[in-house]
């Protein structure tokens, strides 16, 4: 799609990818841990996919809520299509916590707070490791059934 | 759990049941046509379910998708499972519109617009055909692989 930014761009630093998708980490400095899982082909929605490609971008979209769980222990895993703005098939995955500038709230909701920047920061060293982990661990969450 | 607002209420207008989850229509006047899918049991996140749940519940989840987007046309339809106001499993549903009060944010973001009174009564009266449509396929859509 010409007009379409994620057919031209990652839409985030590349974390892993195969034919079918990509994972890309969302530099967000204050949502450590926030990722994409982006649909290679143009598509809008979920129901464009087969059955069988539903279920593979799924199992991905769910490794990667059950990985930031283990690692960053967040209070709240946000996962979300919504494509308003750019209408190509893609998941947010959104770690949250209590203390972050969104919660109860959405992460498009206005801002209530700035968290504490040695607690941002520890949760941002946690969330470097996450690459190396989904790079380890991608391909097993697409072996599932 | 006994300060679960969904372990407690419907959480909108009952469309469909069965044991393991619930659909029901969202009685916000702006957007008709949302619905929710709300989880029996009291977990948190996807990957609180076993994996055959989890494709159990997003069959029903885009079941809806592929229902609304047939009957209501939407520019695009959002999918989120947030949980940070309540965090008892459930998925949003929403048909969004070009000229919709939030387009093209969130439905968590500020508000943009009013639409013109006549459109959204018109798609108020699609919406108002989503419960018996849902009723005669959510099992068919429980059978699908």
């Amino acid at each position: 799609m010409v007009n379409c930014k994620l057919c031209k761009v990652p839409g985030g630093d590349l974390i892993w990818s195969d034919d079918s998708l990509r994972i890309v980490q969302v530099a967000d400095q204050q949502l450590p841990g926030f990722v994409r899982v982006i649909w290679t082909e143009h598509v809008s929605e979920m129901t464009d996919l087969s059955s069988a490609d539903q279920w593979r971008l799924m199992k991905v979209v769910f490794g990667l809520e059950q990985l930031i769980r283990k690692q960053m222990e967040p209070t709240k895993v946000n996962l979300a299509s919504l494509g308003n703005q750019v209408s190509h098939l893609h998941w947010h995955i959104v770690p949250r916590f209590l203390d972050d500038p969104f919660f109860p709230d959405s992460i498009w909701s206005p801002r209530h707070r700035s968290t504490d920047e040695q607690v941002v920061a520890a949760r941002r060293s946690l969330a470097a490791q996450l690459p190396n982990l989904i790079q380890q661990q991608a391909e097993g969450w697409l072996m599932l059934r």
